[in-house]
């Protein structure tokens, strides 16, 4: 049996720290080391979170260079700006799994136009690897930075990826859950309107855009993006129509032959893939230029802590399913 | 025809407001004379509320003189505390129809315990009607200043009036949906835990409670009152278990045989009252000391708006019902 | 005053008649004849529907030969193929607006393949006027058959008009509630999964896309149509991406301007118009050629009953909003 | 490391054999021998429930006495009625988990009383041990065919229990989420009125009265249990008021201090417990003869599933938590 990894989640009490810890709990081969925050110095978790009153883990607000020195891998869910300036302390000191935006792209403009911040660390973002296993599984393997993608992104470069290098345009509405907004309460996770609402929001302006063009081959132009928040809490139910110069010569079932995760099914459904870090997609040609595609998964697993997880595990030779596999879908 | 009324409606832009306003463009007999918010001076309301852009109507800042000069009734939809000035302001140039706690109690020490407030207006109190059309419909039809009943405390006493004198002890189970915590997103109403989540607040300190035992001829230690928050936008659904030292001796279909917007029922279901004025009451005898009542209304309408818009017939010597009988419950 | 009118409905069990009825209770000109059920001879309607309780009206299994006798306008909320025989044994005794699906078409063969059951009444299609007020409002003031839009081809038609003629191609997503599945339990509507699933069928077979082609001035290849089931009760929200030969000259205001129930927004929301008559929409131009349109209307009201008497109102020479502008949005 | 476990599940279709499954999944010493179900014959379980298609898992039709050769243990997720004759044909064959009522209760008369049907092997009731293992662990251990408890019947004991011998009267009013009704569509579990909806059934009459009285201590009479559905999938939120005849000595978190799933919190929330196996509690004073209590539990977890893996790591001598303290709540 391999050594056991010793790991810390660095802002653990947002939607994402909670659910790598989630994750992590699941792991055999993970020990916890330190779950930082800084609002909540010294608390029991359960404390903060009743639903981990059983966990005898405590919040601290310890410095993240004592994080590192106790970690083999640290999780940063910190937002973006922030996470920056962490991952600068951290690096070289232990393996980073960055879930914020602050990595993910490799052009320093196109972040400071999308994320209108400068990005301090130009050297580091070359460094760092873009964390979609199904792409970069080899980079990953030996990444010190990882940067976890965001998850309208994965599951759209999920869904395009076989159709790279071909795509004439592509329009997606894509439909997300409110767990994707954080557990800061807003106008638009409301309850009494959000239960029953659906409404578009940054069409066309999406940060998530610039991860999906890249890895599609196409401009932002060739892209219409209109994410929706939906009535529900978790996933992603996204439909692209995509237009092609040509037909793809190798079927999606092939090209993610090697990917555990990535189900290419009949039919997609939401609830197929709550809780679990599956992402179902199915296509469907119209003629030989013109596809649809829809693809779904938890935003908060294989859209964010699944998916670190999966890179953690690449990151140090285990089984890339490991402690992930166990978590079926939560079905119904 | 009757001539036509001026209404107002001061505090517009929340959730009881709001709801006054669609029970008066229900209403034949009723133009809007204002509608005020502090916050949102001189704005279309459809631009501050999309699912209003038909209305041709503004909101203002307009003081609450003006207000009542042009006004044959008006409504304030205003937080506790500040309905006070404002009904003391008000008193005596126009009628007023107050949502808030501030004059639904007739004792003041009673108020500034549950409220934490003092209560400066305490010889008004003693003028403002208790606005429960089913219990004082001779004194509404005279008040000058009506206090709109609480959404729990309505519901619990049109239940529990069949035996008030006769309880010993009871016990009360009620259930409400997010919007009875209005327009301000918070912990409480954030969607991703609100959507599958129940869980009890305020338990047998909830500021309804003075107007329940009021009506029910108990004192405080004889309830037990748990409210609970539900996932659902509209309604509330409680369930009493009642003990009394005898047999009621009037049937409740009698009691309530003029009150046109309580139906006694075989069973009850939340669904079944959605954006109506009805309030569906359904009594089980276990023993012939021993009963349990259940009753849902719509927190907005019956538990609010509606209830104000009939306590308005009433001062008017209109059809108690007009204007609200034409609001079937939403269903499905 | 103008006379009032006598309405009845043939099926009003399902949603479709039950919402028709809460229209009707609404409208000050129109009394009630008779409400017909085959399954329930003779049955108060609050026997079957408990939210219906304080209506002193009863089900019936009268013959239609008889209700056409008293009734101005009978409403037909029956299935199709069923509806053909009904709408041929009321013709000429009565006006009739019929939801069914069977005269919707003008074509016998498209019906024939969309619905797979032969039209036995093919010289009726040719009478029969398709009830889009926005689109025919002159020939549904005179006529005698009037076949009521599907709720999602309605949807669509009114999103694609301004474009009709210029349209290259469009691909288009819509999420419907779970009212628009009827009244009857199916899988598909099995709670425990569609309280947060997502899942799309019937595409580019569905069969409201006959009528949305004819009034877009498309062929069934420029067409992709997802219909998708979304996890809330009442409503459509449909996301268009639209492909022109060139700009359309007329503004979509200008289009509208005199249709009363038609708003064009700069955003839409589910929430915004559930439980009223109005369809709300928002267009985004992404460049000269290309398009961005979104749309929103309640299922049961503008995509069925709200649209009914918007149509019966023109039948009979009343004001086009009459008894619909009282059902402001039931927000939230 | 111990010995693995072969496992089957008969009557794997159902929303409790699916559990069980997700369980089993994320069991570390159980392999799956037999999934069976009457209807489906030698499928690929990812062909009946497409949540599961990454699992290379068949559903066969196999008969009991094969499965019991190739099984150490075998849960039995089967209606009523029709367990009974399958634990006798599988008694002495393997160890038997049934997730059925019809070994639950030890008293024939009363089991032919709620249950409407003759019970045929009384000898197997006598067997048959009871499994709540917070009461029985000693003779769950030895249990060779354990009944797995009702989940409003687990939940109700767990929150009598530490008042059992006191109790003068208890009043419970329990909601329950819509997974608890099966996988079988039905009116009440129809998504357009039960997304938004409450109601109260089988008052007094529900099934599950016998189980909880028997622990409690108390005869039919003193108990009113009022089971609700409430507008979620999974979960039960239950609230119990309790008389007694004097205050209980021991308290609670005495009691429960070997019982790794039941946790005594300040307060609880359905949300917390979501998805996994935890039973949280809360108990308030009103006096000292009247208290109320509140649980939540997973009704597919806790109330079936996860107690019958708790179960099986009882008779098979593995730690109690094992495969069960991996699955924290899915939250939010």
């Amino acid at each position: 049996m391999a050594q056991r990894l010793k790991a810390s989640i660095v802002g653990v009490t947002g939607y994402t720290g909670l659910e790598i810890l989630r994750m992590l709990v699941a792991h055999p081969q993970v020990d916890i080391a330190y779950l930082t925050s800084r609002q909540n110095p010294d608390t029991p978790i359960g404390e903060l979170y009743p639903h981990l009153a059983h966990l005898k883990l405590k919040v601290t607000d310890t410095d993240v260079e004592t994080v590192a020195k106790k970690s083999d891998v640290v999780f940063l869910a910190l937002p973006h700006k922030t996470a920056q300036d962490t991952v600068a302390a951290l690096h070289g000191k232990t393996k980073i799994i960055d879930m914020s935006a602050d990595f993910r792209l490799d052009d320093v403009a196109t972040y400071e136009k999308y994320y209108a911040t400068p990005h301090a660390y130009p050297e580091l973002l070359k460094e760092a690897v873009y964390g979609a296993p199904e792409f970069y599984k080899e980079k990953i393997k030996k990444a010190q930075i990882v940067a976890n993608p965001g998850c309208f992104a994965l599951l759209a470069q999920l869904m395009l990826y076989p159709y790279a290098g071909l795509i004439e345009s592509v329009d997606i509405m894509a439909v997300t859950g409110s767990s994707g907004s954080g557990k800061s309460p807003t106008e638009g996770t409301h309850h009494p309107v959000r239960s029953h609402n659906m409404k578009s929001y940054n069409i066309n302006i999406h940060r998530h855009i610039p991860e999906i063009i890249r890895t599609a081959q196409i401009e932002t132009k060739q892209l219409n993006f209109v994410p929706t928040s939906g009535p529900f809490t978790r996933g992603i139910f996204a439909t692209a129509f995509i237009r092609t110069t040509s037909m793809p010569t190798k079927c999606s079932t092939e090209i993610y032959k090697d990917a555990p995760f990535v189900r290419i099914c009949k039919e997609v459904a939401l609830a197929n893939v709550v809780g679990s870090n599956f992402c179902d997609i199915v296509y469907t040609m119209v003629d030989e230029n013109h596809f649809i595609a829809q693809g779904v998964l938890d935003n908060l697993v294989k859209g964010a802590a699944g998916c670190a997880v999966q890179n953690m595990n690449l990151m140090f030779g285990l089984e890339e399913t490991l402690g992930l596999s166990v978590l079926t879908p939560v079905y119904p």
